[in-house]
């Protein structure tokens, strides 16, 4: 080896942290454990006998392609088809408008590539996804937290931080938002709010990074319109993945955006991994052909609604006075914060002895803050699990209390 | 849209180009030419079959894992598996120091984050992968290319780089190597020669990059030990990829390094996409415990000996005099130069109009060098196409003469 192997490693190298969430989940892999930690999919979504039937169909009817490199840009029928679902919404874009990635991950690691330069600033939410937050990290962001209220990130916090940063000559590179069902915080943009975040992007000629991976897992009231079509003007960047609705072991995603831009991510993905699987990405084609996608989204969504109705109504049960949770309407979270004086991470060894395990909420906070948030899942465990597991959550917190 | 979207890209944002080639590919798919541009396997060489009985096999054992997240370092059973042929090969390594990347693609995208800032050198042969340059080039690599001999890159002309650097008290990242059937020039690098340069490279206390996608597609002659093997001591990172002896549809390769390396790619790869599909690492993984791997690796190995054969026929046929070319023992690609005053690009024009392609050996050379020389492929075609083909080019050079 060579001498000092550290001293060859990036600064960007220097600064990596193995995922808190990633590395808790080795933690809570104990069968007896009910882990409210991970981000996954319930298994029960995954429509296998589906995909032995259409796995063989490409492989019979495509197979040269499929198994042969693709183009960058991504599957022309599995573009076409995105393209036609956004502008049946009456999103206006063609296929120039979309490339697929391997995975919006990939998508959250090219948008920075292409964007940011070491010490340049992003916006994003207080508290915001922890794999958006380590991927920017990489490339050098310095992220500034702007703190959501029950309507998301707050447009008056977020036009005077734009303001000071104007008057030192400062931009950020963009505003990172989760406007559905946000990663950590469940919560839901209203409309009204995503035009007030809009307006003041174009005021102060700043990109929106809309990151929508859970928008179609609604459980109840109205579908509100994208970042994306609500600007109209090219001042969104919208990510979109196929691993909440329908299997993450495709790592299949998209992103829409002016085609000057996506021009920039295919060739930033050229150099990252060429192409995503053409098999993957033409099995996901015919699952859309087929009728197979939409008829199983229902299913998705009628089960998490389910569970998430578990979890809420144990929260009512058994929490104690003082703790608060959000309510929502979809997705895969929801965000739970003690009383003040109270620590989430103290919590967490309890809570393994109580055999229940969450995600610190401080991890998804860029500024260190929310020692007494959690984020829990509702979508991986059993309805009966969910109950069971706020049981035990709710022991855990009144013994730290 | 910004004002001035330009002025937002990242500065290794506003130096990206398409990839030449991939974007010549495009060119060159009208089906009456006759392409040796592209680095394609032959889709002969497709195990269908196969794939269609694993396919169902992995839905329906292992449904769940397989279409769930997985874990960044890669699927448990293919790790062991890969490690276990290295082993068997007398190479000392365990699963701690493998990683599943994204293809090798992602590999040669995560190696220069972990190592390079802006500005940092990176050594590479004269000629080298351009996916390679490309990728380093994003992470602000400066690249200084080394001339190649028929061994390989020349030992002689790397330690004078190395020494006129010291004098400066400059020191190269990594020195990027093909040793076996290398991309662009086909050559193989003798024992003798690899443990050359691993002197010097231990000598000069710097590590060594081992790009390795051909090295099991050996036609004749001596396998090569790894330069990761003849080292042994933790300075050479290995890259391998299934893409050229499986099907590179599955987008799947691995890095084989120290275990302090490994541990940074794996947090790379986290903030990259997370992990490589799990569903294709399980169906790769049985691939290789059915021994279809090994039946049909002797298949492809057969078939791409005819076709370079025929290549090389023809080239004593019909090729005038004053034109060389390489004769690789195994790989996809062999290598031809004109005489010095000829122009590989006005030629290209010259071979479009006869209908046969190829790819500039410009593209190749860090240095913009290499007017003269161009890459041939003879895996992608059938035996009579590189008959033919290589009479065309042999037409046109003859033209342009």
């Amino acid at each position: 080896m060579v001498s000092d192997l550290n001293s060859v490693f990036s600064n960007s190298a220097k600064g990596m942290k193995r995922s808190a969430i990633r590395e808790l989940l080795k933690l809570t892999q104990r069968c007896d454990i009910i882990s409210f930690a991970g981000g996954l999919p319930s298994p029960d979504s995954f429509p296998i006998e589906q995909l032995k039937e259409i796995s063989c169909e490409v492989l019979e009817k495509e197979g040269a392609q499929a198994l042969q490199y693709g183009s960058t840009e991504g599957d022309n029928k599995l573009r076409e088809i995105l393209v036609n679902r956004y502008r049946k919404d009456g999103v206006d874009i063609t296929t120039n408008n979309l490339v697929i990635t391997t995975a919006s991950q990939q998508a959250l690691d090219l948008i920075p590539k292409i964007f940011v330069n070491p010490g340049d600033k992003v916006i994003c939410g207080l508290p915001s996804y922890l794999g958006a937050l380590s991927a920017f990290s990489t490339y050098g962001a310095q992220m500034i937290g702007i703190r959501l209220d029950d309507k998301g990130m707050r447009a008056d916090l977020l036009e005077k931080e734009l303001e000071q940063m104007k008057a030192k000559g400062e931009k950020p590179k963009f505003i990172y938002i989760i406007p559905d069902f946000q990663n950590p915080a469940g919560i839901t943009m209203p409309e009204s709010r995503r035009l007030e975040i809009i307006a003041i992007a174009r005021k102060y000629d700043v990109l929106i990074v809309e990151d929508s991976p859970y928008r179609e897992l609604r459980f109840e009231g109205e579908p509100q319109r994208t970042m994306l079509q609500l600007d109209g003007t090219g001042h969104v960047i919208l990510l979109g993945t196929m691993s909440k609705i329908f299997v993450p072991g495709f790592r299949m995603g998209w992103v829409v955006a002016h085609e000057d831009v996506i021009d920039k991510i295919v060739m930033a993905k050229q150099a990252t991994d060429l192409c995503t699987s053409a098999y993957l990405q033409k099995i996901a084609a015919r699952y859309f052909e087929k009728g197979y996608f939409d008829q199983n989204l229902k299913k998705i969504i009628d089960s998490y609604r389910i569970k998430r109705d578990a979890m809420l109504a144990a929260f009512r049960k058994y929490m104690p006075q003082g703790v608060k949770w959000t309510e929502p309407e979809g997705g895969l979270f929801l965000f739970l914060t003690l009383p003040e004086h109270m620590n989430a991470e103290e919590l967490f060894k309890i809570a393994i002895d109580q055999k229940v395990a969450f995600v610190l909420g401080s991890v998804f906070h860029c500024d260190g803050s929310g020692h007494n948030t959690m984020r829990l899942n509702f979508s991986f465990m059993s309805k009966e699990q969910n109950e069971e597991g706020v049981k035990r959550l709710a022991a855990a917190i009144k013994q730290q209390m």
